[in-house]
């Protein structure tokens, strides 16, 4: 049953990925995805008992930035806490807050085996925040209904105020732990790792260093190329093989021709194995293709992981295997759909494909409605060497679908006016401490990363060969040399915030 | 008629400071008062042809931080302008920005001598912004009965709501001005001064540092001690002559124990020479008397200046030798009234006084929404010493005056939990740079400033003979040396900020 949950969960998650060909829709957006296995879940919550944490809650203010009445309305904002580690308040022992993102926060906490593996080692208290208006923090008495409801009930989520939200948790939970003096390190991972970033820019006074794994706070208001991210999945699938990225990029029109020809819906629904009662289009099937040479993009981590459904180590050189050496047939199609198996279907279980149900639109709305009003990630764009169709990011389009869905339009300066981005290389040289950007180059979010250090403590950790804030995941045995050398990059540098911080304690006591 | 004006505005802001013997309501609130010399506005702005500024007006977004539909609404924000010194945004030429506080931008801007005088030394554009609900920025279409009606409407007066403002405006500016590598300095007085010093910490990406001068961003949620206020003020006087100090210490209870015999209010009424036809009561005087004890204390200039009247250079010694050696009478009521001529009827004209007129609360509603949500300033403490009568700083009547008159309740801790300010020696030891924090020592704000160096550009310039924010007022041929010293040096520091930044547009280009 638990499993189940979070297969549901992951599946909103796929949705929100549900990427979009240029023959789609381009106006839904991407959105920076926080990756789990399911596999590490049964390991830590096998059941409800066993989960290694206490769920706590916290009285929440609706709106931190202005006086009206409304504002003072209040929530439950879950949070997560594992204290078996933790040195205590007397010791000053350190608190680890990973600053939840768009989603249930067990399910971060459990993707986030980083944080447990190393809480013995610095006696740490662990604290996993669920961000507004997601999981079991819902405003409105916890009712979704009138969270969603309409853009004035929604209107509160905002990572602003998330940000918010944390200060005042944590300082009040410092304050009732008698722990006013441990120092806090905030962890995050994607859209959580671009919260983990700004907090530490914000609230130098609560957090004394962030970890912002693959957080991409550069895929705003055309400071990094809309390219980036589809020319990373293309340099992904063509560094594995020439013959590889032709065929996907020549497969597009292909598909297209075909369906537009008679009878040739049924050839596609033939070769890719497409179920007899779904109804479907050309534009489903590239849809259903780009999921998964996105998704593998993504996650093409060095050893097997299991999201969906098991994937084997470096699952896009996988894919390209399939597309170069096809198993059964010698068709375009039979090669794709060797590679879309890989991801669909690697254990070979299913007999046939829904490729439609995952475009159900049903749960979607909590991040596009931040991707509709400040969270304006430029990213859809694909230039003439992508293998997807050439298409420009547009802004236009993504205005008008927002304003028909929810009434209201983007803002799409407002990250970089509050946030900044312009320049960081150069405003940050001389301000702010203690940020570690993680980037895997083989992820298409490092397009919008932090990829080189900006000082001696605002460093950039760049791996070659990795993927989705794979830093923050359980080790394995089989984890490659690089990925053990980041982790232990990364301790160091915490390590060295919190022996600067208890110095500093010493020195400048209250 | 542009006299008038001012002296307005001036009353508006003498009635903000109406404070508060013990005696009297103890809720309201005491905030940072900005000081002008209308000797100056005459100066520049003897008509309104003359000013050395242009008004602009800028469309802002009611609302930063969330997205109901309302937030969108927006609102003429008033800014002033001089280019006269600028050296373009060809040259990169840096912009002066003054953060506006509570009242009239023309007010502040004809209050910052140091910013006009400096600019031909700089090749500066100056830019004077007027914070949101105050002057003629007023939302629902500038209609101020509208925007003060209730709290639904108010209630987007926030600091923080202010600071994405000049955020909002000053990049928008920058990009039409085509000077996106002019280098930004903000600066402000008072609370104008918290929000130069907050933006900087906030907004690292727009401005590259900031004069924060007499900015108490200390005197809040016990960071300091509430009785700092007025035992600065007592300490003023004590320091000018020990029986000025008695004399005015053991007035209250004399005043008190009068006002209560038959015929009392008479014997009161001719000593202080209050008109004929005013009803006053004890608590009406008292407060006449602190009025003008703190607000000599803040204006403690070393050069003449001219407030509501003119005052002479170090008003408190003259105010003790008042009470030191009368000139008419001897008794205690004689010296009194001696020292409140000096403040009250330096000119010598008045024939006798209305001491109730200030305590009409016409115009407090802006600053005292401030102070009713989130401006929790402690100042109204008098400890044993104190020349005024013992009391505390009760929170708790603040709580039931605010919520009886807004219906909405403080959140005494969400400035620390927004800004900081524990700790703050330890915190940004290791954490942003450039803000100057001046501060006075005889200015009883200064008992919340930071009067410590941080790190190596994070600096305090602490003025042992100096008041309410002396260094940003125009300079005069009898300026004394430490103020000469300190406006050199805060100018040193700028200057070296500047040159960092073209080091680093040099090096570090886009």
């Amino acid at each position: 049953m638990a499993l189940f949950k979070y297969e549901c969960v992951i599946y909103v998650f796929l949705l929100l990925l549900s990427i979009i060909s240029p023959s789609l829709s381009k106006v839904r957006p991407r959105f920076p995805l926080s990756i789990v296995r399911p596999e590490q879940l049964a390991r830590i919550s096998s059941n409800g008992v066993d989960k290694p944490y206490k769920t706590r809650y916290f009285t929440q203010t609706l709106d931190h930035f202005n006086f009206n009445p409304q504002s003072y309305q209040t929530f439950q904002q879950r949070y997560l806490v594992n204290d078996t580690y933790w040195g205590g308040a007397h010791k000053n022992a350190p608190i680890f807050v990973y600053t939840g993102n768009e989603g249930d926060i067990e399910w971060f906490t459990h993707n986030t085996g980083f944080m447990f593996e190393n809480a013995p080692h610095f006696n740490a208290l662990l604290v996993f925040i669920e961000h507004r208006y997601y999981g079991k923090s819902m405003p409105y008495g916890g009712n979704i209904e009138i969270a969603y409801e309409n853009a004035s009930t929604q209107g509160y989520l905002s990572s602003t105020q998330a940000l918010a939200d944390y200060a005042t948790l944590i300082l009040d939970l410092k304050k009732n732990l008698s722990a006013i003096d441990s120092p806090v390190v905030v962890f995050g991972g994607s859209y959580g790792g671009m919260l983990a970033a700004w907090f530490r820019l914000k609230y130098p006074h609560v957090a004394i260093g962030a970890l912002a794994s693959s957080s991409p706070i550069l895929n705003f208001d055309n400071l990094t190329s809309p390219f980036s991210f589809n020319n990373i999945i293309t340099q992904d699938f063509k560094s594995e093989s020439e013959n590889c990225y032709q065929v996907i990029k020549g497969s597009w029109s292909l598909i297209e021709d075909t369906a537009n020809q008679p009878g040739g819906l049924e050839k596609l629904r033939s070769s890719f194995h497409i179920c007899k009662n779904v109804t479907f289009t050309a534009d489903d099937l590239a849809s259903w293709l780009d999921t998964a040479y996105t998704y593998t993009s993504m996650t093409d981590y060095p050893t097997p992981s299991n999201f969906m459904n098991p994937l084997p180590a470096y699952p896009v050189k996988q894919m390209c295997k399939a597309i170069d050496n096809p198993k059964v047939g010698k068709d375009t199609f039979a090669k794709l759909y060797g590679a879309a198996n890989i991801y669909f279907n690697y254990s070979g279980d299913a007999k046939c494909f829904d490729i439609t149900s995952h475009l159900d639109t049903h749960g979607l709305d909590e991040w596009t409605w931040q991707a509709c009003t400040e969270m304006i990630m430029q990213t859809d764009g694909n230039s003439k060497e992508s293998m997807f169709p050439a298409s420009t990011d547009n802004y236009q389009d993504r205005d008008t679908s927002c304003f028909d869905t929810y009434g209201v339009h983007p803002r799409p300066h407002w990250i970089t006016t509050q946030f900044g981005g312009f320049d960081i290389q150069r405003v940050l040289r001389r301000y702010g401490s203690n940020i570690i950007f993680f980037n895997g180059i083989r992820d298409p979010w490092s397009g919008g990363g932090v990829l080189k250090n900006i000082s001696s403590s605002l460093i950039a950790i760049v791996a070659k060969e990795g993927a989705h804030h794979v830093d923050l995941r359980y080790s394995t045995k089989e984890d490659p040399k690089w990925l053990k050398e980041v982790r232990e990059l990364e301790i160091h540098h915490i390590r060295q915030w919190l022996s600067q911080y208890y110095h500093d304690l010493a020195h400048f006591s209250h």
